[in-house]
């Protein structure tokens, strides 16, 4: 845990006072977004220290090269690179000709918060000047909910010792080059830049991908108060465009400069029509005003925080946390378009380059399904529907055959885009996750009807890809699946790692459910199925008999499940003896020596345990978790969340806390010290599910929902809320009591500790 | 087998006609060197067609970036390139101000001779200019022995029917790209360019390494065989240098350009005396005349070929590949510097990057044991011992440590300069070749006192990398290494690769047998090593106790080595069940499908049965070579010569021979479909172990030299010479006898079909 400096607060993430070496880990922290576009929380001002600036777009993306020692054949052409966009945030002020940047001058009263309940951002300070003007600075910034195109800022200065002259100089810069850029290499082609009065704009375009862009930004100017009617001076230069306001002053006045701004693009309009939808969106915001676009904001996190809310009483800690979790959740994806997705770093920083990994299906689906209505799951579920044929089309490069599809592990628009053979090429148990989310969609929703208009194609692909992959061993009499990576990443091109033998299993099991279901129950959509897929019922009998024969490591005397064959070859040798100078060892150990090791980056074996925990009793999930997790670092973002919920299932109340707090708060502590690379948005979801899971017992297996809620003895009570097939239920847990409050008028049956109650 | 267009020839290589599909792999089949330099065969003249220029001097590299998609830690900062170095053969010519260019003009009666008897290329043509000027063309070439920093062109032209003008100009060109190059990027920094009547010269420096090359040529015209005393007009440019010689000339006249050039060094000079000492080599070279350089180059190979030449009768393709064999791992390596080595691809293309491999150990050294003098052998031994402290730092960059020493994967200067983890990291059987070499080189020559004086240091460095790297399985209760890639990569990150083990186990037990020797018979330099190496007896203990209980994979009912635990569980199918379309796998399979298959790449268990033959009786053997052999796919260059050897040792000379061919032709017939990158030096060796070994039954195990010659069916006779201890040996064997003759007065003892003979 490192640099602990975030003040506690129910509501709020705040910062007091300015520490330059912390710069980079508050731009994290602070992130704004709207679901459309996102930023870190980089200061409008210039700022000459340690600094990411960052600003991203849902979607745009640059296929960056790929090259590595030896080409291997199937590997991707590109590495996706979520793009670093143009800057539209900048105001650069003057006093006096000399310009303000709190890296060189005197800073007092430094005070950043991000409200997390009405959605904005807040920074406010007084600055000393080199010549010893003093200004006191406030800007407050928000990226609306309403007009998702646009973010806008109020941002005052006021003279409090001196006569002169301030200049404000908002502007737009295009010539942004991402960090992780392989070799510096800049992006954007700038294609025009606008000059309006108070309004300038920047066309650009991505190369090779050919996204155009059009940022625009829009200000307004107040003097103590009274609205400015005033042309800036401008200034173009290749790549940037700044507005020039200079304004004298006398002691004690003050300036406010509106700045609305952000951007249009080609995903959602032609390129010719990008500058007016941009303009229109501009005088829009400044029509309403920035109180009046703060007032909807604040109305739209209200609606939010109604339905997601967790509450929880008696450790302020956890409570922040909980809630900058959600919140970050909810400013990375709306589920308005099926064509975006969670990014692990949501728009808070560039490390994972593309958009889209496992930990949708397997971590955020299910945040999702109880707190948002039912299309936004299902547009996540439609985004790995749409990119079937490029699965396909991605297991056939590998060699598969007849429409079996391997998903990408990182993708951005369905191609596979990251370029590490054991990976990539072995893992493959991201198939099952894909699955899986189907499965618990159909299951919390009801809504079965998904699987025969969309749901079985992926399935029966998915299906054929295992069929293929697996091999019938001789030596074992039994089918193997050899050379993959499970989870757990710190093991490569292993044989048999268990959680993926388990998941091909059930997915070829699940798929002969739905195959036979469909085919009686939906046969128009069957037949429609069976000639789109060129189905062969000799296929079932193939899928029934490999799950039947599949083979699981196993040391039969302990006895356990081995997370692949030759786990108990390893010097097993518990994490706590590990010095501490050689943590985390993904930071200190080279790659052979971790992969020959007994440590496990994150749930894996107990990955399995989690998603198919009715499978298993109680006993033989706590001899693993008993086994595995003392091995286990954590040096996955996604890891704690999941050893949390089976901690809580195996009654392990203190593990479950211990290991909450690190899931909760791994951002706003910086448990693996990288936060200022941006925060970890698909843990997240794993922390929500460690709270209403984990301590609440929520589980969904078989139709049926129910609660077994516990509560840590650092907490004197809490309460959430999920959303379930038309109802709302509040879950309120304290030592004393447990309360489920069925907040609808649709009637829910529901078991509560195994007792069958209906609300 | 692909393009095969070469006449068979006993001494020479020969191409009749001129086909613009086959320049690229002309060039690196005509290959010429002389240990210091080599080139590939390009054309002199301006040459528009498709073409891999390339000129490389020994030991002059790049580090050039080597990104990868997550860093690993460990990983080496660089990749190092055999640079490519300014092209100094060139020859523009113009007839009537028209460019010579044989990719636009008419060719006839185009002819390339490389002649290995005596070291030279030669190429002779006629072209007819688009304006129809009909010239011939001779041009002969070759880099000198005697003077190692010269090459010597004879280039002529002769106008047949037609009166006019031609330019002939010579010129030197830094201006030359690795095509390996990972960005495009330019390794050189042009210095200086000097031009001094006939003589001109480029200095520039690499990049980042820092190494100086002059480079420098002098030419010299004669007209109808009259030297003319000329000062040709110059031009320079930013990386360029030429000098034009034009002269109107009539209907059967010509023109010869003698041109002297090649490079000096800072490997071997001050940087500040590099052109001087060009300018003497050129003027030694001029003043010697074309004529007695190419004598003495005919003398040198005279010599050469006296004691390392094979002739095969009654097979003229076998007798045109083991001397093309020969002759190329002549042209890359002399011995006469221990910092240059014997790269994979020797001066004859780019790719492999750095330049030594455990080939030299594993293939090169027997050769260079047999037909050079000691010394030769020795220098290979002695690089690697100045390599020994960076293989050290090497192993502490992986987390071993008191002194343990991991030898690079690929290196030109000993720091690991390949990227790959499952080959820099887990490629360690390298380390036992190291090893090995060092006891054939003692056990051959029998000069024991390498081991006191140089060898115990890296035995003892080597044996504690070992040592650290198994660990103890409490389920196997042995020894086990786990992550490692075998010989055959293509596996990776496999537990107890076979061959692994069984060197790693035999290099414990040579390092206690050479300690306690050290100690009992050379007890001064013992105690300088102790001092030297902090050595500490306890050691030897735990040495011993890993080699008594290193764990093996095996099949006891087959029964069978296995290359690695889990082989058997693998889909087991002979290569033969293949189809073509799918061969090689390397170029048709994702990288996935090859690590599960059951294809091996080349020799991995044959090549520890290879090694060490006298530890197992040949039906142990037989058995390996008929369960492995039909599973490999021979699609890396070292594998069919060690199979070879083997099927020759278990007496299946129709699959002995089938083997030679595949390794003897490897290049000539472009097995691999790749000739056009470069020639395959290094499996050269193995050529020549599969005739001398193979077929010959050399054997040289416990001080002990034999032979066990068979014969193929396809040829009538075939003799070789070995150097042994003094002595020089040729053998001859017919279908009808066997001839061992001592060609020398140092009496030998050696076995014969078993009978103990002296000689």
């Amino acid at each position: 845990m490192n640099n602990i400096y975030i003040v506690p607060d129910e509501w709020s993430i705040i910062e007091n006072g300015f520490d330059k070496e912390k710069v980079s880990a508050s731009e994290s922290l602070f992130s704004i977004g709207n679901g459309y576009m996102g930023q870190r929380a980089n200061f409008e001002e210039t700022y000459t220290g340690e600094s990411l600036q960052g600003s991203y777009i849902g979607g745009i993306y640059y296929p960056d090269k790929t090259r590595v020692g030896w080409w291997k054949n199937g590997y991707p052409e590109y590495f996706a690179k979520v793009l670093n966009a143009p800057n539209w945030i900048g105001i650069d002020v003057k006093i006096n000709g000399q310009v303000l940047d709190i890296n060189s001058c005197k800073v007092e009263n430094f005070y950043r918060e991000l409200n997390m309940k009405e959605g904005w951002l807040k920074r406010s300070f007084i600055s000393e000047m080199p010549n010893g003007e003093r200004i006191s600075i406030e800007s407050t910034r928000f990226l609306s909910f309403d007009i998702k195109e646009i973010g806008a800022i109020q941002y005052q200065v006021e003279a409090l010792n001196f006569e002169g002259s301030i200049e404000l100089i908002p502007y737009l810069d295009g010539g942004i080059v991402n960090e992780d850029a392989n070799y510096d290499e800049f992006f954007w082609k700038i294609l025009d830049i606008k000059d309006q009065k108070d309004e300038a704009y920047i066309l650009s375009e991505t190369l090779k991908t050919k996204f155009e862009v059009c940022t625009g930004m829009k200000s307004i100017l107040y003097v103590n108060g009274e609205k400015q009617e005033l042309t800036p001076q401008s200034q173009v230069f290749e790549k940037k465009i700044k507005h020039h306001y200079k304004i004298d002053v006398k002691q004690g006045e003050q300036l406010s400069l509106y700045k609305y701004a952000g951007y249009t693009q080609t995903m959602n309009h032609s390129a010719g029509e990008l500058q007016q939808v941009m303009q229109e969106a501009l005088q829009k915001a400044a029509n309403y005003g920035f109180e009046k676009l703060l007032k909807l904001q604040i109305e739209y996190w209200e609606k939010i925080w109604e339905t997601s809310d967790i509450k929880i009483a008696g450790d302020i800690k956890a409570q922040q946390a909980i809630r900058f979790n959600i919140f970050q959740l909810n400013q990375t994806y709306t589920g308005k378009d099926a064509r975006l997705n969670i990014g692990p770093k949501g728009f808070t920083g560039e490390k994972y380059g593309g958009s889209t990994y496992w930990d949708t299906e397997a971590y955020c689906i299910p945040f999702y399904l109880s707190t948002k209505r039912k299309k936004v799951a299902k547009n996540l579920l439609i985004y790995r529907y749409n990119h079937l044929e490029k699965a396909i089309e991605n297991a056939a490069k590998l060699g598969f055959k007849n429409g079996a599809a391997l998903y990408p592990m990182v993708t951005m628009n369905g191609e596979e885009c990251h370029n590490e053979w054991e990976i990539t090429f072995e893992e493959i148990h991201r198939n099952g996750a894909i699955i899986y989310a189907i499965y618990n969609y159909v299951n919390y929703t009801g809504d079965y009807s998904y699987i025969p208009e969309y749901g079985l194609e992926v399935i029966i692909a998915v299906a054929r890809f295992w069929t293929q992959r697996v091999n019938y061993s001789e030596a074992k009499k039994a089918y193997v699946m050899l050379g993959v990576t499970g989870p757990n990443e710190y093991e490569n091109n292993v044989n048999n790692n268990w959680y993926t033998n388990y998941i091909a299993k059930w997915c070829l099991d699940y798929a002969a459910e739905n195959i036979k279901k469909v085919k009686k129950e939906y046969p128009d959509d069957f037949q429609s199925i069976v000639k789109k897929v060129n189905w062969q019922d000799k296929e079932l009998d193939k899928w029934v008999e490999i799950a039947q024969n599949m083979f699981f490591p196993q040391d039969k005397e302990r006895p356990l499940f081995l997370q692949q064959c030759g786990f108990l070859d390893k010097e097993i040798k518990p994490v706590d003896q590990l010095p501490a100078s050689e943590r985390p060892i993904n930071q200190n150990w080279s790659w052979d020596r971790i992969l020959r090791s007994c440590y496990i980056k994150q749930a894996d074996v107990l990955q399995g345990m989690y998603f198919f925990e009715n499978h298993f009793d109680t006993d033989t999930i706590k001899n693993h978790f008993d086994y595995y997790e003392p091995l286990t670092v954590h040096e996955s973002s996604l890891s704690p969340c999941v050893y949390s919920i089976v901690a809580s299932k195996i009654n392990n109340i203190d593990k479950a806390y211990e290991l909450y707090l690190r899931t909760a708060r791994l951002d706003l502590d910086d448990y693996n010290n990288e936060v200022d690379e941006g925060l970890h948005i698909t843990s997240m979801a794993g922390t929500w599910l460690s709270v209403v899971q984990g301590f609440g017992g929520m589980r969904n297996f078989n139709n049926e929902l129910s609660f077994k809620p516990i509560i840590p003895k650092e907490w004197t009570s809490y309460a959430f809320k999920v959303k379930y097939r038309g109802a709302i239920l509040e879950i309120y847990k304290s030592h004393k009591e447990v309360k489920i409050t069925n907040l609808s008028d649709k009637k829910i049956t529901l078991f509560l500790n195994g007792e069958k109650i209906n609300l």
